[in-house]
């Protein structure tokens, strides 16, 4: 089988900006993804990534998507990375029907939605009870819906459900919220969203669909309701980092990486959210992927 | 007088992504810059910013300003910071008419370009002799030009001129081209780009205007002499650091930054090319943006 020279796993920022520059530099590269975009994918609009002052998360996707298509020298596979070893020096990147074999690895998965472990939060999943505000919001025209979590993507989805919920429920467990300043401003110029604070969500309950939400009052210890056809969990991420283990850790799993995105295991790359990035945005996600892809560019050019 | 939040020195990339932002997180900013877009305005065509496939430098560089120009926060001032000092912890900016003062600077000049020290360059300064082929080039239109650097900006510039010039001798201090790969390999494509390497540039003669190149063949000793109209120095660049002598700085000039860009002084930050930064790319300056801007926010909040 032929061992590649590098391949890119991810396509979000950080994937697609380590494809531009790998293309750049002459390697012959491989991204392997399921869609392109990342997170970016799930958010409406996108106004701090420099040079895009209004772009909705899908057009912006869309532009990086075409970028890295402009390069005939990078292949790409729509597809699932399962699992990925270490032999010999030489990465094994296996999909569900596939073993691709490579020399260094750009390892960008980005993240996903972290679970609450409420009650009944499985037993609604997608009958009421989702992760994303903007995929599923759009279900909930009119109607009462609560959103779980008060930092930066719990207000997004708050302020993206006002305009299309009757009542946007904003369960916050902290004392207040700590989104992004600006768009922590915006919630109270909205009438229907109420801001619960210091509220712990418990249960999820109704009989087929979700009919509402249980939380505690942390403050009292008094066991509250609200009825809502929709609850959404936005209390952020956890890093896509389980394919590998052969690289070292946080507990949380995000992979330790140096400012050239270097890991503990020479050749394997890890670029973005899923990394120990300093800041997960998409501006520093894309500039982590240039940086893994120019230093790769290096060790390929020492171990050929 | 008034003492400001937070004033950012610069309008490339870096200083363009702190002001985004700062702004978004409610800081009232002053940008200080005599032009936005910085380096990038000295570029033919930007191909590796991710979601920019194919732009020109002024292109871009607009879309930077229009994007800060969306903030009403952002106070911007179009002129040339003379002196930069520190009094009981505030900082005092000084343009050629006005004093500011500021809780927190982020320095972002970049660069400007290397002079070569050869006899004659400044004797023929914008008189055949130049230091930036996209702005001069077309003054050379069916000339015979040389590019003067094999590196990075010598190799795109001798492509750009390629176009415009009837021939460009590219004059190489080193062995082989050391641009960009992707470029490099445009090189031998253009039958009017005549590489010289080994080759150590002396002198720019000539009368009223430049008429030629004198250089020395570093493997023979002997000198030999080109005729040219034009000669553009494309050696690198060096940072705007001048104008601040309280932070540390490496020897070539370059201010000692850390992964938040942080410096040897609480409060003052130094972002993009004028730091050392890990690459020298628009993407990761843009990114140093975002990350001196968030640090910022949580040393203004401490401070306030």
């Amino acid at each position: 089988m032929e061992t590649k020279d590098l391949v890119i796993i991810g396509g979000g920022p950080a994937g697609c900006s380590a494809a531009v520059y790998a293309a750049r530099s002459n390697i012959k590269t491989t991204v392997i993804t399921e869609d392109f975009g990342g997170q970016l994918m799930l958010t409406d609009h996108i106004e701090n990534y420099l040079g895009f002052s209004k772009e909705t998360g899908a057009s912006i996707s869309e532009k990086f998507e075409e970028h890295v298509k402009t390069y005939e020298n990078v292949d790409i596979m729509l597809k699932k990375v399962e699992k990925i070893e270490k032999e010999n020096g030489i990465f094994k990147i296996k999909t569900g029907d596939e073993e691709l074999l490579a020399k260094a690895v750009i390892f960008a998965t980005g993240t996903k939605a972290k679970k609450l472990g409420a009650k009944g939060e499985e037993k609604f999943l997608n009958k009421g009870v989702g992760y994303c505000a903007l995929c599923d919001g759009p279900l909930y025209q009119g109607e009462k819906v609560a959103i779980i979590g008060g930092g930066y993507s719990g207000t997004e989805a708050a302020l993206y459900m006002a305009d299309i919920a009757e009542k946007v429920y904003l369960i916050n467990a902290g004392d207040k919220l700590t989104g992004e300043p600006i768009t922590v401003d915006k919630i109270p110029k909205k009438e229907n969203i109420e801001v619960i604070n210091n509220a712990y969500t418990t249960e999820f309950f109704g009989d087929q669909l979700l009919e509402g939400v249980k939380y505690e009052d942390s403050e009292t210890g008094e066991e509250k309701k609200i009825e809502v056809a929709g609850a959404m969990v936005e209390i952020g991420r956890v890093p896509r980092s389980d394919t590998v283990d052969f690289v070292e850790k946080t507990e949380e799993g995000k992979i330790v990486s140096d400012n050239h995105c270097r890991t503990s295991e020479k050749g394997f790359y890890a670029a973005g959210d899923v990394s120990t990035i300093e800041e997960e945005q998409a501006i520093v996600a894309a500039s982590d992927g240039c940086k893994a892809a120019l230093d790769a560019k290096k060790y390929l050019d020492e171990q050929n």
